[in-house]
C-alpha cells in the first residue's frame, strides 16, 4: 500500500498541529477555514478581495453547481479555477448535505440518492460514482464522498444503519476517481454515539482501493441541530482518533469558539458560512470583549469608530461604525458587501493567529482568549430570515 | 463684481473644451462624469474600487440623506467626505428633483414646496434656504439650487409660470450661501421652450448677490420623460447660451451617446444612474460594435470572452461572460455588483477619450464612432424594475 502523501504536519502544541497542505493548484497552511462559495461565488465578495481577506482554499457546492450552471459546462469552459477566477485550492462537497439539508421528496437506496431539484421538482439521482465524477468534471482540487448525513434526533439503531451505508459508499467513492490530480477526502458519520463515531474513525480511515486510500479524512454530521455540548463532547475524543497522519476536516463548523476549540483537539481544516451569511445579517465578528456586534443596533448610530480597529480590511480602512450602520439602515447592497469581507477577514486572521500560536507553543493561551471572549454570547443559528438562507449557500 | 474663479477652460475643440474645476477637496477635470451615490452609496461600489473605476467626481442625493441618516448627523460624524470615505470633491443636488419626481402630496408655495417623505408620509417642508443650508451642513463641495422641476407635458404659460418661480427661488439659493467653501451651481429651465431657455439662461447667468454669480450654471428639467429628439434640439442651442467661462453642468444625463452629443455642443459636466443602475439589471456598456449587451441573454451562457477587452475592471481582468451570466442567472449578488463597476468603467474611460479627443482636436472623430455606434440601438428608459427602482436612486 502506497498511501499518497500530500499532507504535512510541521509543528504541534498539546493536541493542535501545523502542517500544509498540497494540491495541484498550490499549498494552504493548516489549521486554515475555507470560504463558501455556494454557487461559485462566495456571495458579495470578488475573486480579488477574497485573496485580499487571506483565503488559500475556498469551498464550492457540487449540488448547486451540477444543476446550475451544470459541471458539463464548467468543464467546457475550461474548469472550475478559471470559471470562477479562484486559481488557489479548491474543495467542493459531494452534494449530498444540499440533497438532505432540502428535505425534498426523496429516496435513499443502496445505490444512490434519488430526489427532486429545489429548482424545478425535476428528478435527480446521485450515486457515490456520480458524485466524484461531477467534482472530477469540475476540475475541483479536493472531492469529498457522497455520505448519508443523518438528522440529529436519530436512534442509535437508525444511525448505525446509515453509517453502514456511509462505509459502502465511501469504499464505492475511492473507486470511482479517476483523475489522479484530484485528492479524495473520506467521511465519518456517527452521529454523537461514541461508539460508531470509533467505528467511523476505523473504518473509514482504513479503507482502500488498489493500494490507496483517502487523502484526507473529514467529520460529518456535527453542528447539523445537535446540542452544542453534544459537539463538544464528539470533539473531545473523535479527532484524535482520525490518523494522525492525514488531514482532519471538520464539515460546516462553526463560531470561532467551535474551530479554537477544534483546534485545540487536532483538527486542521473548517468551512462555514457563518461569516459570510452572518455579514449580510449585519453581525460583525470583532477582537473586542464582545466578539460580536449587531451594525443595526441603534447604539452604532453614531459610532464614529471602526468595526475593529485591529482589522485592515476595505471596511475597516475606510469606514465608521456609523455609515455601515446607515448602509444597513437604508437597505444599500454595500453594506452586506463590507461586513462579508470583514467577516472574512476577521476568520481568516483567526486562522493565522492560530497557526502562528500553535508554531510558537501558545496555543492554550490564544484557546483560552476565545473562549473567554465568547463565554457570555448565546449564539444561536441566527434569525428566521437567516436560517431560511442557509440551505441555499 | 467679482466672480470667484474655479473653472479654467484648457483647450477647444470646436464648441467641445477640456477644462479644469477646483474645490475644497481637489480638482476634477472636465468634460467628467459623476457616479451617483444617492444615500452616500454608489450602489454596489466601495469606495476602493470607485476611485479605482477613475471617479474624480461623486454626486449625492440632499433628499435622500435629509431623511436619513440626517444632514445634522453626517456633520456631526465630520461631514460628507469623512461619512461616505470619498475625499475628492462631492456635489449634491438640492433634493428637488427627487420631491417632484416622488409625485407625493404636495403643496408649491412662493415661500418653498411642502411634500410628504416616502418613507414615513411625514410632513416636510423644503425652501431654497434650506436647500442650501442641508447642502453646506452635509460639507459638500457645489451645491446645487433648489428649483421647480417642471413635467415635459406641460404647456408654454405654465413652464414659463413654473421658470419665474425657479429664477426667483435662484437668487434666494444664491443669498442663502453662508460657507465660503461650497460652490453653488444655478440651474436653467424652460422645457423645451427655446424662448425660455433662452430667456433662463440670461436670467440664472445674470443673478448677482453681494457681487458674487453662480460658480457653475446648470441644465436642468432634461432627460425627463420628453422625446430624444426634443432633449437634442435643446442642446442643439442652449448650452451656448450659457457663459463660456463657467462651468456648464446637464443633469441626469445621459446614454453615451447623449454624452458626447452634450459635450460637442459645449457642456462640461454630466451625472446618471445608467451605468449602475443598468448594471444592476444585467446590462453591460461594451466597446464593440454592439454598444450594450444583456448578459442575462442566454447567447452569453458559454461565452469565454470578456466583458470587453478594451477594459480592464475587476470584472473584464478576472471573470468570462460566461460567469457573469452564471451569477445573473442564479440570483448572486456578485453579477450586479461586477456589472455596476463595469459601466462605471466604461463610462469614466469614454470621460477621459473625450477629453484626450478634444485636446488632440480630433473630437470630431470620437462623437461620429459614438453615434454610428448607439445608431441602430432604440435605448429605452429600460424595464418596468428599472424605473420603479429609479426614483430610489
Amino acid at each position: 500500500m502506497s498511501t499518497r502523501n500530500f499532507f504535512s504536519v510541521l509543528g504541534r502544541n498539546g493536541k493542535a498541529r501545523v502542517g500544509r497542505y498540497v494540491t495541484q493548484h498550490g499549498v494552504f497552511e493548516t489549521p486554515n477555514f475555507m470560504p463558501v462559495g455556494t454557487q461559485a461565488s462566495v456571495k458579495g465578495v470578488d475573486c480579488e478581495r477574497l485573496a485580499e481577506v487571506g483565503a488559500q482554499i475556498t469551498l464550492v457546492n457540487t449540488y448547486h453547481l451540477w444543476l446550475r450552471p451544470g459541471a458539463e459546462l464548467i468543464s467546457r469552459l475550461g474548469g472550475i479555477h478559471r470559471f470562477c477566477a479562484w486559481h488557489g485550492p479548491i474543495l467542493s462537497d459531494s452534494g449530498g448535505f444540499q440533497i438532505f439539508s432540502l428535505q425534498r421528496i426523496r429516496k435513499i437506496s443502496e445505490e444512490g440518492v434519488e430526489f427532486q431539484s429545489h429548482l424545478d421538482g425535476a428528478k435527480c439521482f446521485l450515486s457515490p460514482e456520480t458524485s466524484i465524477g461531477i467534482q472530477e468534471q469540475l476540475g475541483v482540487d479536493i472531492a469529498m464522498v457522497l455520505d448519508e448525513c443523518p438528522a440529529g434526533t436519530l436512534s442509535h439503531a437508525e444511525v448505525e444503519k446509515s453509517l453502514a451505508l456511509t462505509e459502502r459508499w465511501a469504499r464505492r467513492s475511492l473507486a470511482a476517481r479517476r483523475s489522479e490530480g484530484t485528492r479524495v477526502f473520506g467521511i465519518t458519520q456517527g452521529g454523537v454515539f461514541r461508539d460508531l463515531r470509533t467505528r467511523a474513525a476505523e473504518s473509514i480511515a482504513a479503507i482502500e482501493v488498489d493500494g490507496q486510500r483517502f487523502d484526507g479524512l473529514a467529520i460529518g454530521g456535527l453542528s447539523v441541530g445537535e446540542a452544542k455540548d453534544a459537539m463538544y463532547e464528539v470533539l473531545s475524543y473523535h479527532p484524535q482518533q482520525l490518523p494522525e497522519g492525514r488531514i482532519r476536516y471538520l464539515m460546516g463548523v462553526g463560531t470561532p469558539e467551535d474551530i479554537v476549540t477544534a483546534v485545540s483537539e487536532g483538527v486542521d481544516l473548517f468551512d462555514c458560512v457563518m461569516p459570510t451569511r452572518s455579514g449580510r445579517f449585519g453581525r460583525a465578528f470583532v477582537s473586542s470583549d464582545e466578539p460580536m456586534i449587531n451594525i443595526k443596533n441603534s447604539r452604532f448610530e453614531r459610532d464614529t469608530g471602526v468595526l475593529d480597529s485591529n482589522c485592515c480590511c476595505v471596511a475597516c480602512r475606510n469606514y465608521s461604525r456609523a455609515y455601515i450602520h446607515h448602509l444597513f439602515k437604508v437597505g444599500e447592497m454595500l453594506g452586506p458587501q463590507l461586513l462579508s469581507i470583514h467577516n472574512l477577514t476577521h476568520y481568516l486572521r483567526l486562522m493565522q493567529e492560530i497557526r502562528s500560536a500553535i508554531a510558537a507553543g501558545r496555543f492554550d493561551e490564544l484557546l483560552q482568549r476565545e473562549k473567554a471572549r465568547w463565554k457570555s454570547v448565546p449564539l444561536g443559528r441566527g434569525t428566521a430570515d437567516e436560517r431560511s438562507s442557509q440551505i441555499l449557500e
